[in-house]
């Protein structure tokens, strides 16, 4: 079984971080591939961001059409209903990943996000999916999300220091991660905190898996068909089949 | 790891069935075991069914408390919050499982189950659950549950031609199937109706492996903490533990 | 009229202390029967206590098939929808009881209970029941179910510092009490905290007498309807009537 | 005990015929006094009708200030919030009654209403109240409001056969009648379409003597507290005080 | 084109205000015509109010029917429906105005109105609107609608006070003023506080300019159809038109 | 005054007729200025095509920085966050701009639109917004979209069809029209189908001029804030500003 994993962003180190946690989580007969698209933003850090990686996504699942499943590995699933009409292959949110899991194992979970400003976006997939009223709040730490490249334990503090304050004052039995580059602390971060953390990378990797295992894929039929083939002009031109 | 999945009804055969449509999905390092309560109802179609067949559940649990996860494997999730109450391993109901898989590969689902009397019970779990919009439909083959025992091949042509309705009528691109007794047919379904069909034990497999193997347990902080302990009187004595 | 209220738990001073607050709001034609099962926990402070009480529920309907109307008097409303589908006669919760009633006299009301563990029932319950939006906030005095019995006065203090708080802060025009074993102190506390205090065993007596001196019994008709005659095996075979 | 029933319309024989379905529910103890404004509409049929007809209710509580409880007698509740602020004594509408009881005996029910315009309303106060999701279909039968006076055997007849169509189609348990109307007709409607059937005239007087029986009044402690003191000019100078 | 702005209360000077501040945004060839009933309340701060000032502003729509669209300038929205009703020409109120326009410059607000006491008929609108879930808070600053007129100074201080608070704490982007007698304050109140803030009046002109030159007009099919011809009684036979 | 509408496809001939359509109903005052960016799908008919799009979408924004408005002219509003964050001038989606008009001059609205797959776009969009319960149905034509520059008398009887379908069915007062491309069919649509017709980009536009002429700017405080600076690599390096 081979999974793709797509990173949206274009920083190669992170990349290999979340690949490598999702190595760890791996099954041994899965295969993960981590690519992050050659085009796009560094981080994602608004809706901006978040509208060009898609097609990054995109482009990605186009150039490697073989994987068994994908996952899209940015807390805010950009392009994930696109992505899931190109393929047949399961294709998994780590942002849905991490709250589908968190119900599995809490009634209530709060967020933990990297900027404020991101907060939106979760609060819109939350709906969406159907997971308002499990999530007590979103929380941000407030810190860029290459800091948990660059300043490391300096983010894992402030990280944990907002976990902490979720523990204390949300009502909530668990943690969702908010950023996929935070998938390396999940088990510092659940070990200070004391609670159960659910990171979105790691959860989508065995979603994945279980999708594939049981021979689940996209639905062909109705509103997650293959894009009607037709021209496309421009820049966009190789997306042309008609 | 070792997954403990309990038919809450008390119908051997069923629970043969149903285990063995576990084994056929578990990862080959996963040990089923597949178990029923003594005592309980020999199928689950009411409210009241599903409350007696709850403590068969908590016993069951109880009784074998080594599992690394529990299956609860009736369409109802019967005594699903009271068992993540008795253990830190993680818990699954089969209902929550279909819904969360199903969510992954279409973006809205009908649901085919046996009666149309129990179709109350998934309407409340479906809201509980937060999926209520994403199902378009209940839907009920009005075959009593075991039927799927006993006249199996006339219960498959009934769920087949409800799932073709669905299929024609509800915009839908998946299927989940209502019923635990139904994880065998799952395959010859999905084929005759031409849809991605989830089935609940099979998917619940999935889900409590992806939880084992990434060390997320049934949070213990807040609402799902074990039971306070506390005296029961007369034939509950057995749980008293002060 | 008989109305035969059933406290869920099996403190027999409990069941007194709650048959005495039944009967001094009961109208004089009205007879208040009093029970509880002779099996299950002492007292009900988790969705496992609450799944095992289930059980002593449903028993004591079957054992007492001839009252006009049932109340069953733990503020999860313990195994209400089963002990619908058991007889005609109506079935009232404590809970839903105090909510409905709640409405009708606030437009917003905030609940105090008793262990904040308990507070996930309520919501879960407030959904099911379409109250969400009217209940600002789910409080708890954090106090042993039975410290109403056992240290009344301490409780009652910690009940009411719970409610005054819930006046300052909440936005709301009432009060909702938590817990069966709370209905001796609802008119210590509405004076104590001024406001109205709604309590859920005296508001289901006067929504069973309304319904019964209406004629409205449960529905047979659909989800509702006489469980399916079955085979019921082990502890549970006396539930057999097939 | 004495219920003031206000029938917000300014049909006496509608007035007559709604006190005496109260009448004939009402407790021994209870004295009925049924009402209707002198000023208003004679049926009300519309947004228009009910928001001049909220004058005649509010001035009818004014001019009648020592009712130990208050009904408003019309389907869309007209008032019921300006009723509530001024008067500590409770105050029901029948909509609500209606809803609230019919939440007891059934999962789900059906409306059936007189004209399919004032669907709307019925419509918004089931979102307003939290029972949306319990109403699975406004069904009207499309007869003028005055024609349960004046064809009354035609509108039974319609009335009936949607409520039979509802039976048919809507997966329910019970049916609420959406006229008051409609109150001398529950018996025969129920002995005719084989269902529970809740009417609101009724349904409130019993909410009304349960509040009133328990003590319970109108929160004045936030938002239904009484209107603050001020000037009203022209006709409505009679408002005045201040 | 002629809109014609309803002031539901009856102080002239805030209907002089209210008139000129939509004067300021009405574009060169609207006219702007502003009246007040002459009977009905100085100020509107309760359901009860609300429910008198409905007949005004209906009365004024009746004796001006030539207007190409109303606005009904109280920020509850008296009324509504039922002047839809009335005629063919759109009518908006002032609080829908402010949320629709709200949501299209920021993705969550809070709303700073004058008593706390009418947030309730805020919350109840948002609900029925459908923007519930894009308030994040609704804010009092406690002064009397009166007190906009004669102490305009101290009002506005009160205001800025909240607005900031909500800024520091309630996560949004925008403002809605709550009353309408805050309809000159807007520029000052966004000044200070430094966010983009919607007065209701204001974004009213603009969404009935809107419907007007697009030849929308309140739809007659359904619903909001006129009120059916018949027979009204006593103070209100003036309506009669059967 | 000038508002910048932006095709999000590149089918000139759709742009053209889209601007016309906008032109019609701006004000004299307003410049309308169509264009379409040069790079993307010639139709939208898919999450695919839609997050393509969104990319020429932004990077038409960023081309025409100064423009007082602007209008995304595809009903899916692809990119419209983002676009948001792009630019202090407002910025307004088609659909969002249909639904906002349609909910103040009905009660209920259906949406027809081309092909059924795209109905699910709609239906998050309406989730998000707030306006899921306003809207009864989601009707298709089941045309492609280029069948409205192609065969555009076809187009438009189909599409009549299913509005008179809708206005049979749906218990509606008005017809959102789901495509941009039906921009300059909304008059004769509404004629032939007797109800009021509610179209995105005239909808849009006045909504723009609303915005523009009140001051009012998309906030900048929050989740809007313009993008943070940062370095994107590849075919989008341009958008780098760091």
């Amino acid at each position: 079984m081979k999974i793709h994993l797509i990173n949206p962003n274009t920083t190669a180190s992170m990349t290999k971080k979340i690949g490598e946690a999702a190595e760890q989580v791996a099954s041994s007969s899965t295969k993960i591939v981590a690519t992050n698209p050659t085009s796009g933003p560094v981080s994602i850090e608004s809706h901006f961001d978040e509208a060009i990686s898609a097609v990054g996504v995109l482009d990605e699942i186009r150039r490697n059409p073989d994987a068994d499943a994908y996952i899209v590995a940015c807390f805010g699933d950009p392009g994930l209903m696109a992505a899931r009409e190109l393929t047949q292959s399961p294709v998994i949110g780590i942002a849905e990943a991490a709250f589908h899991l968190a119900t599995l194992i809490s009634t209530r979970f709060s967020i933990v996000t990297t900027l404020g400003r991101t907060g939106i976006i979760a609060e819109h997939l939350l709906q969406s999916y159907g997971f308002s009223h499990h999530c007590r709040k979103i929380r941000a730490a407030e810190i860029p999300v290459l800091d948990l490249e660059d300043n490391s334990e300096l983010a894992l503090n402030k990280i944990v220091e907002e976990c902490l304050l979720a523990k204390a004052e949300d009502d909530i039995g668990a943690i969702v991660l908010g950023c996929g580059g935070m998938a390396d602390l999940t088990d510092e971060i659940s070990k200070r905190v004391g609670l159960p953390v659910i990171e979105g990378v790691t959860a989508a990797v065995k979603l994945a898996e279980s999708l594939v295992s049981l021979g689940l894929k996209t639905s062909k039929f109705g509103d997650l068909a293959y894009p009607l083939p037709k021209h496309f002009t421009g820049t966009y031109e190789y997306l042309s089949n008609k």
